[in-house]
């Protein structure tokens, strides 16, 4: 199972450094079996998708038993939306630490070197909401809902990063923000998809490309 | 079951002017059956997904025996492979009548227009390849490998567009050609999922945003 630095905030690790004579209250064990049990829904929903993993495939590959992923999660609908959860926290804290005090046009290019980033790097958390989305696409009643209610969010997030960049003259003035959201969000979202297809293609200059071109797109004359 | 005029060319319509005392041949049934069953597949894979949709049910909503969908394409893989080249001929005729004798810039703005209106079509066949695009995303390793081939076709077919644009002067000439077509097939391809997803986003402004926002980006200064 994969993991990466940048999960570190969702629970600590508390086998780091394992102190004798004492022993893990059972918050402690619990938020450590929720960590294995999601390391193990995001690695293997990533490979086989959501219908294509079942909750006592979870349990297994985190050395657990499905009583407990039952016991945790109840359903793989609930987990499938704490994954998501999870995956939101992971974006937000990465993009806000690689943003720091940086704002205005330089800003927006950051957010999206960052997701860009987390889809490719090692740990499944970072691609795992492109499945679910994309599974909402072929699964018309049941997963659309609250899909559209993440997009919409995400959406609204790049809208604000744009009022902002305009507010401090980096971007055009003359923006149509809500449509522009869509746009960004489209190409981000296409772009790592077809990556996710194609791994061969995520070259150095794609990647360039891609943020040249949001510079392009939105910069102020 | 939907039909549109853009599937005229997929298979003549021998029912439109039926002839009487002419019986139809067996290959005028056969293809007629063939358009039938593509038609109804096109319709459930949209609704439900690949995964979702048995070759019975194809048959019940064609109006024809689950034998006789076997004997036409052998297996649900081949019915979508089919399905997928009906696709792309569709695609072709469309953008190639809509396009004309228009050359440049204003030829790769036609094309994504046509691509986002047959996305957005009332006949399903428009969307077909989006579902079997991100299934494949879920489902690593049985659909990866061709959707990949078809990847890198539809890239080419950009990237044709892109250096045409550039010889004939109205694209800028440093464009890396490479990576400004995955740029245009991700973002193409990005909003028409948020579109599928969530059509209330679907306004002419987005449309204006996202054919400007595609001009902005390669025109020749």
């Amino acid at each position: 199972m994969t993991t990466s630095p940048l999960r570190a905030h969702v629970q600590p690790r508390t086998t780091a450094r394992p102190i004798p004579q004492q022993r893990r209250t059972q918050a402690q064990r619990r938020a450590e079996s929720e960590r294995r049990l999601l390391d193990a829904a995001a690695e293997l929903i990533v490979e086989r998708g959501i219908e294509g993993t079942s909750l006592a495939e979870i349990g297994r590959v985190a050395g657990y038993s499905h009583g407990l992923v039952h016991q945790r999660f109840g359903s793989k609908e609930a987990l499938v939306e704490r994954l998501n959860t999870e995956a939101v926290r992971m974006f937000t804290t990465a993009t806000l630490a690689a943003v720091g005090t940086t704002r205005g046009l330089a800003a927006l290019r950051i957010v999206a070197d960052t997701y860009l980033d987390l889809v490719q790097a090692e740990d499944p958390l970072g691609r795992v909401h492109l499945v679910v989305w994309t599974e909402a696409v072929a699964r018309a009643s049941e997963r659309r809902s609250y899909r559209v209610t993440w997009d919409r969010y995400f959406r609204s997030a790049f809208a604000q990063l744009i009022l902002d960049a305009a507010a401090d003259g980096t971007v055009r003035s003359d923006v149509d923000v809500d449509a522009m959201s869509m746009v960004v969000v489209g190409l981000l979202r296409g772009v790592a998809l077809q990556l996710m297809l194609d791994p061969a293609g995520a070259t150095a200059e794609t990647r360039a490309a891609v943020l040249d071109h949001l510079t392009r797109m939105l910069a102020a004359d």
